[in-house]
């Protein structure tokens, strides 16, 4: 029997209890799943930062603390941390993103909202959307998410333009880079979507002068980070119809005030920052699968380098 | 020279007669297309069932009735059609069927509708959904479009089951048929697509038996034909709860009446037969590529089994 602590906010335990319970099962391990525990009988802690526990000095017997999150900036340099400690690696992150952003650009390209929202009896069937081939789509940032969603829309029949800051070759898109290059990619496009990093070249890389590239009528979906995004330019640009609807996933502040004008703007979508999550079951099968390879005698994976910081 | 008689509504007249024409030549063929003809000197007819020509048995010389319509239901019966009958297979179809499909599908999965219509400025981001390798999707009917999408949704990684009347093989989808295939493939299914044709063995394929055995909170969607669902049983699941949303784009009436109860139910996205439209230049050289096999001697794609129905 193995007594594995569960050491996150109350809310995540509503939520990973089943899975965990699940992979362990189906791992064939025998484990008492608990918030707490006796720290000194504590094999395994499965572990978010923002968790009860914060000092790892009395838990002498634990083999690894296991983390929740992908990054462990915050407890890395914990003095009380001499287990081990593995982050989180879900592949499903990479599926999740490409999912969201699949589904939300084939629902501006259908203009499922008018169905979705307007069902009054009205039978109008004389206006189809152009089919893909026909539908422009250009991905700032072309990292392994953006590659990803490229390859998965270029599948469907979109011909997708991907732009970078630095020069890049990726199969089935037309890649650009550079200044010049981010204006032949917003040109025309009629979905753009935001999946770069956050840095300070590319805060505010949409504003009002590359927002006017855009075709008129076009949508920008925003799963990567608020800051890359001008808001005020994008209120204006709505607001003018040029942009007919933006999907926003990620904002400058998190979670995004009520009074904050995205929320009320019939041309704007706001998610959560819920584009791409760790799903509690794929990550429960991750930890599980460390935690089986513990008890098999095999190394963890995803083992932190402790002198590295990751 | 060829006589092609063009037996539509006269609106697709005016949407045909360019690209036909274009086809034609483009073929080599030297046509006389028109929208009458002495029934005895006519070679083809391209033909909607809600045309003027019905009877048949004038077209004495007449090698084969080219469908602009894919599903043939209405005409398959007629008693005075003795000529080859060719269903339209058009792969820019296939691509359009196949957008909504995965639209719809990733709409349902991801739970789109409650961030589109719910803009309240509440944040919340505890309810995920699973990644789509753990929804399981089943498509009733894999012929070309319902493997196009089987294939397409398997790209995204949901597992994916289809069954039809017959045995058979295709990759990268379970494939199941028969009755007792129909059980499997239903039961514990998330997203069911409704693909068949419209026959009297598929005829209420969905009814309250079948749907029980979906799973719990799951979605229809049909983009096949109105009668594949008993209505009456489809409205009872959703009202049960059994069935948490239908999305369906073709009624046994269309249009659909303003008082039917679809329109007026929260759990059902109506849309106008929108799911797959097909698009005059494309459907043109499929129908004469197809006249272009019988003239030289090649047997007809896509030729209607009289028996089977399709």
């Amino acid at each position: 029997m193995l007594n594995v602590l569960f050491s996150a906010q109350p809310e995540r335990w509503d939520e990973y209890r089943a899975p965990l319970t699940n992979a362990f099962a189906k791992a064939g391990l025998e484990v008492d799943l608990a918030q707490s525990h006796t720290p000194a009988d504590v094999d395994y802690i499965i572990f978010a930062p923002n968790g009860p526990v914060t000092d790892f000095s009395p838990y002498t017997k634990t083999k690894a603390i296991m983390s929740l999150w992908a990054g462990v900036e915050t407890v890395v340099d914990n003095a009380t941390l001499t287990q081990p400690l593995c982050r989180l690696v879900d592949d499903s992150l990479t599926n999740g993103m490409v999912e969201w952003v699949v589904g939300h650009t084939l629902r501006h390209h259908l203009g499922m909202d008018a169905h979705i929202t307007k069902q009054d009896g009205t039978w109008d069937n004389f206006i189809y959307p152009p089919i893909a081939a026909h539908r422009p789509v250009t991905i700032l940032g072309i990292g392994a998410l953006g590659a990803a969603c490229g390859q998965a829309l270029h599948a469907l029949g979109f011909p997708v333009t991907g732009w970078s800051r630095r020069a890049k070759d990726i199969p089935n898109i037309r890649c650009l880079h550079g200044d010049d290059g981010l204006r032949t990619a917003l040109t025309g496009a009629q979905i753009v979507i935001l999946l770069l990093p956050q840095t300070p070249q590319t805060t505010n890389i949409l504003t009002g002068d590359t927002l006017a590239l855009m075709a008129k009528g076009s949508s920008v979906i925003n799963p990567g980070r608020g800051p890359l995004i001008d808001d005020a330019a994008l209120l204006a640009a709505l607001d003018s119809g040029h942009i007919a609807h933006a999907t926003l996933d990620v904002f400058r502040i998190e979670p995004l005030p009520p009074q904050d004008p995205y929320w009320a703007h019939p041309q704007v979508t706001v998610t959560p920052h819920i584009a791409s999550s760790t799903r509690p079951e794929t990550a429960a099968e991750v930890i599980v699968e460390n935690i089986s390879r513990g008890e098999a005698g095999k190394p963890f994976r995803y083992l932190v380098d402790r002198g590295r910081g990751y």
